[in-house]
């Protein structure tokens, strides 16, 4: 069966950190030629600035090429369900896009947000879901209803500061017991829950003491990702809470991660929410509420508005690692690259 | 004279000869250097998710390097016309475009589809002949009036099938004879003829016996394509008939090469066609039809409506060769590429 | 600090001479590895066909790799204010954008249009200047209120007809004492001033007896670039003067230089601009025109407007350089790249 990168839950702890590992030295050393003559091709059905060019020079460098392309733009837009009466607007079946593009490509990313009408649709991940069916060439989520890209450049920027990348130790140790606050932030549009769902999953499985720091319990994330973070933190020795008190949840915090998104049961129905979320303005990432921390760093996945979500001291200062954690995008995923199409790298299942 | 790749029918059979089985040299070894710092300006004024990919792509394995240009999208509007006064949309005009191009570019490929508009002047095919009037570099057909890379891929995929693309033995002796039906199906809108025009075009001009299967005289194609065809046939030792009957088309073809098209005498009234071609959803390739055949292989060029022009059933059977043409258009276009920039292989004129 | 390439009037004379003759040496010889495993990202607000190609085969060419965005359309609008708070369009700030793009590429090329509202907005070029005050990497403008690449072009195409390139020899000699003539032309739309204020720049720079031509004193370009123009004229030996007088003007030019360009005193308010500028369509350049020179040559940066700006005839004159010019593109910016990249080939400062 294809090896795919759809989720972080669905590879190991031990190959999560080959792939950390890999990314480390491809850090200090960005030339290779593991994806010599090779290619993949990035489907984005949303805009993109770090993940386009990220991928897009991270095969470069290793060797490879990169085709771009746009759905529904400048490309046909795709159906993704089984046995449809194709005659709507959809030109070509996934069916065929994906054994196409495998003939072509070696590996195949995908973006594709949620169309934020139905969650009971956009939680099955159906166009990721499609292409990993389909697709005869590893598949990579390039972020939709998760970002498992994002999370690996989040961890690797944690393990920089709190400790070592270093190959012979175990990056995991550095992190366990520490304090990290995923606090929900306020933006003037309901956003996506990927980056949510993805900080919550990868904190817990590296063992950190994790509050889901929110206005109201309408805020908490999907069961199936709540579930993840209740049996990674069972199993890595971590914690997980839920807290609605700005001031418990950033006390002696050692990491703030920043993310808005819009509450799940007013999905669709974002009009109804709008009140709700114009009321938690003050969740915004500021010096007071860091002072609080424990000297803690803070994080976010970008793109940022600058003073809504987080204050420009907060983003200047030297605490803020959310520029590594972009930089970081780069070498995970050519690890994640290398991984899935030079295993012989070691850096991959 | 410059050498372009605007129509198969200006190439002797021995040239696209040897372009077929340098194609099936790259198919079995994909790098190269044919290509080492040349470039290929790809421009397209439609969409496009496989001739994007496999030229891009082409041009990198070996080599080379693809720049996609959308004119009146991220590139300036053109005008195509001699002597007029530009005073309208277009800010350049293509006796500029074509010559800038050729001083950074080693090729210059085309898509510009039909603007449905007035067949007249669509079958002029003023924007391919303009880039070739005009450029000092070599221009390739990526679709406009016809699809002579499609033609190509889809020769080289029978040939794949019915025989063999050995260099030292002759490929048309395999398709000599077999029953080839180029059926017209439903879709909902008026596409273009230019597939329909280039599967005619070579299915004739490789010895095939070849029926037109279309609902209505009015489907019949344009005559400059029906009389290559004729002659082509004639040429070749084939067939060349046009038939409103599916029982007697399907029995005992060898071939189904199915398509949509927009009928010429309603060409920009489409409104008017649009109740006929609704009486003609039954054209629909399904398994009731194939049966009829001689075991006979189906394919498409895509994208394709799946259970509008043909039925899951028919093309998710082991006689579907869709997505065996689609690969070929990479090496197919690799070797036209080859054979206009790099002509010691000895794949091209 | 960061070596930029903002305005060629930031670089010494001798940079830009040095520039120059490594130009002339890659339209010489192409290839190289000046940027082996370097990238640039290029930034276009807005459309480009020379830029956009020139540029990304020039990376290619030299071993680089140029990765294409397009914010608000491809990628995330972006915010260039400091301080404010972020709740309209923009989704993310220009000092995230330029530092985590420093972090991924090597150089940032910047192609930012005036939005044509209000002048004293433009003239401040806020992305440009956005990108240069965050980017941790040189920044190259390719295109703003002024164009510099395009002003390397033109000297490059100037020196090849009227001199040499003999890097040693001295090519600003050829120029000297050359009669110019910057003429303004009529366009249906009021267009930007960047090349009016570069070829002002640049030909003052390379001592050349300059006329600007336009229809009224409300024609004149910005103080700044005017002040620029008077200061190069004076340290040159060149001269500096505005005409309204088209005979006297183009008595026994050597060089023809058309743009077009909006009135200043009209900026935002192109309404009451147009009548005016309608009365003015006779600026047009043509051959009864050009018989007044001294068989001077003629260019255009490209796009041109056939039969509006330039005559047929004189478009497709011998003395016509402007596909010359397009093509230097290519050579100054590979000059410019490995100037910026690869000082130690002797290119830049």
């Amino acid at each position: 069966m294809t090896r795919h990168f759809l989720n972080t839950q669905d590879w190991t702890r031990a190959e999560l950190d080959a792939v950390l590992a890999q990314a480390a030295r491809f850090k200090r050393s960005p030339a290779g030629d593991a994806l010599k003559g090779k290619s993949i091709a990035l489907v984005f059905f949303n805009p993109s600035l770090r993940t386009r060019t990220s991928f897009e020079l991270g095969a470069f460098q290793l060797g490879g090429h990169a085709v771009v392309l746009q759905p529904g733009k400048d490309a046909w837009p795709i159906e993704f369900d089984l046995g449809t009466v194709m005659d709507g607007e959809a030109e070509e079946h996934i069916a065929e896009v994906a054994r196409v593009l495998g003939r072509y490509v070696d590996m195949i990313g995908v973006r594709a947000f949620p169309k934020f009408v139905d969650w009971s649709l956009d939680r099955q991940d159906r166009v990721l879901q499609g292409f990993a069916r389909h697709s005869p060439v590893p598949v990579i989520n390039m972020e939709t209803i998760t970002h498992p890209c994002q999370e690996l450049a989040h961890v690797m920027a944690l393990q920089e500061r709190f400790g070592t990348t270093d190959p012979g130790s175990s990056p995991g140790q550095a992190l366990r017991g520490k304090k990290y606050v995923l606090t929900w932030t306020y933006h003037p549009k309901a956003l996506n829950t990927a980056v949510a769902n993805s900080a919550l999953t990868i904190a817990t499985r590296m063992g950190l003491d994790v509050t889901l720091l929110c206005p109201t319990p309408e805020y908490v994330l999907d069961e199936r990702y709540m579930d993840w973070a209740a049996k990674n933190a069972a199993e890595s020795g971590g914690t997980l809470q839920v807290s609605h008190d700005i001031d418990s949840a950033y006390s002696g915090a050692d990491i703030v991660y920043a993310k808005s998104w819009g509450a799940l049961p007013y999905f669709g129905n974002w009009e109804a929410e709008k009140p709700i979320r114009d009321r938690f303005r003050h969740f915004i990432v500021d010096e007071a509420k860091m002072a609080k921390t424990n000297d803690g760093v803070f994080s976010h996945c970008l793109p940022l508005r600058r003073n809504v979500k987080a204050t420009d001291a907060v983003m200047d200062s030297p605490n803020c690692i959310a520029i590594d954690e972009a930089e970081n995008r780069l070498h995970v995923q050519k690890a994640v690259m290398a991984a899935l199409c030079a295993p012989e790298l070691g850096a991959g299942g």
